[in-house]
């Protein structure tokens, strides 16, 4: 397909799965009113972000995997879209994964378990998730390849670049990142900006359209270790050059973005980074330091 | 040393070799006079940007890069400073690279050569530069490593990262990159921005300062093809969060700025990129493009 309308849906948290469910579900709807074929919805959008603190009792948020990938699904059958949902999966017991599933008109197009996994204060993602084992893998629909990756990747240019290389179209983060609010307002504004700007970045260095889709609000740490965290939003859809289409402030919203796909082979047929990179003398990203 | 005093000049084309030299000269002793430690130059300083256009008589403009080394190293012992030169290097009669070398008070510290080559309308550099067959590997300073690139390089992720891998302390790009007069404004706002946002983004995603050094002003494309480019200056150093310490206009400028090495660490330590590299699933990208 050569052009797209794409919405990406930022929330804050409702406080519970059910009252999520239902409030993602309508957001959906209008989404599709105004038109969207392909919606992203945040990370672990089901619930509050519960990697905030360590407890195992948030396994149990996981526990219907399953159950929650044949609701979403039925979601992108009842509008007639692409859907990609970021959920918590129990894969066996005591082994659970970050996992987006992409579904396409009711049918399970693919499924990305994050790869780079965060861990720092109220980020405390090692504990629940396994390093994804799929790879970077593309996911085929109906409306175009989706390079989806998830939160913490976007800090990583080398998935981004391995989506490209794997013939994807566009590239998709869900997202949960944001403030302290003890954190100075200087220091807010250059991680935001920071967040952005790399983004962009993976747009202009491989040529792809993208979306970012963050929660928004203020959720509580639970544990009472740290205050909590002020998801920022600012979810955006940029064009292949790293051009703003749509951008989001830090409240709820419903962005939607029209996407032309034929504008990546044009952006790459001017710029034509993908012609000349220098892969024979790239073997040191393989390894962690290159201090041998 | 933890912190420096670091040095662009942004300078337009004066005519001659001998005008650039002069205007160059004078230019650091400025520089150094406010404390500048290092001073970067943009990309083939002592000419006007030739490869607008193929003519072989170009070729001349190489052959004094003995004579031209021997002059920039005099240069960075009489002001005591890190230089960053920027040369059209002859190799061996036929063979030419586009070399940065970097003097260190008079010593030659190192060389770097062009590993990603342009070649698009106005640009024609793979006509005149053998691709560089040294890698990517930083040059040890008495002021720190530095991991010198130079201006195409600035659109792949890959070199800024072996960079960063191979222990450099801050990105530095000579460069030389403008508009043609007849794009369209909203295109060349696309453009500059996209050029701002790759390279701040190579500073955040490796946790390191950067500086990047542009030509400024008009040059005619002597073979009367295209009308000549605009470089666009806006030269700029920032820190390891991408954070602008200076940005020039699109005039001449002498930026100055404060470095502190030691911000890389703490960034590093808040936003542990390094800590989570998946290098186990990065065998793409050391192919052309990953459709096998």
């Amino acid at each position: 397909m050569q052009t797209i309308k794409a919405a990406a849906i930022q929330m804050s948290y409702k406080g519970s799965k059910e009252a999520m469910l239902k409030a993602t579900s309508q957001k959906i709807k209008e989404a599709t009113q105004k038109g969207a074929q392909l919606v992203v919805l945040q990370e672990l959008h089901q619930s509050e972000y519960f990697c905030q603190s360590e407890d195992t009792k948030f396994f149990d948020y996981a526990k219907d995997f399953q159950k929650d990938v044949a609701f979403w699904a039925n979601i992108s059958k009842e509008f007639d879209i692409v859907l990609v949902a970021s959920l918590f999966e129990q894969r066996a017991p005591g082994l659970y994964h970050n996992s987006a599933v992409v579904f396409d008109k009711g049918k399970i197009a693919g499924k990305y378990r994050k790869m780079h996994i965060p861990d720092d204060p109220g980020f405390y993602e090692k504990f629940y998730f396994t390093p994804g084992d799929l790879g970077f893998e593309p996911i085929s629909t109906s409306i175009g390849v989706l390079g989806v990756l998830v939160c913490w990747d976007q800090w990583f240019p080398e998935a981004a670049r391995i989506m490209a290389l794997k013939g994807a179209d566009i590239l998709i983060y869900p997202t949960a990142i944001g403030w302290f609010d003890s954190d100075k307002e200087d220091e807010k504004q250059r991680q935001l900006e920071a967040w952005i700007t790399i983004q962009r970045a993976h747009a202009i260095a491989n040529g792809l359209p993208l979306i970012s889709c963050n929660r928004c609000g203020f959720e509580k740490d639970s544990s009472g270790v740290l205050e909590g965290i002020r998801f920022w939003g600012n979810s955006f859809i940029c064009g292949p050059q790293g051009e703003f289409l749509v951008r989001a402030g830090v409240e709820e919203e419903i962005l939607i973005a029209e996407i032309d796909f034929s504008k990546s082979k044009a952006v790459r047929d001017i710029w034509p980074f993908m012609r000349d990179r220098r892969v024979e003398y790239y073997h040191c990203l393989n390894k962690i330091f290159c201090d041998d």
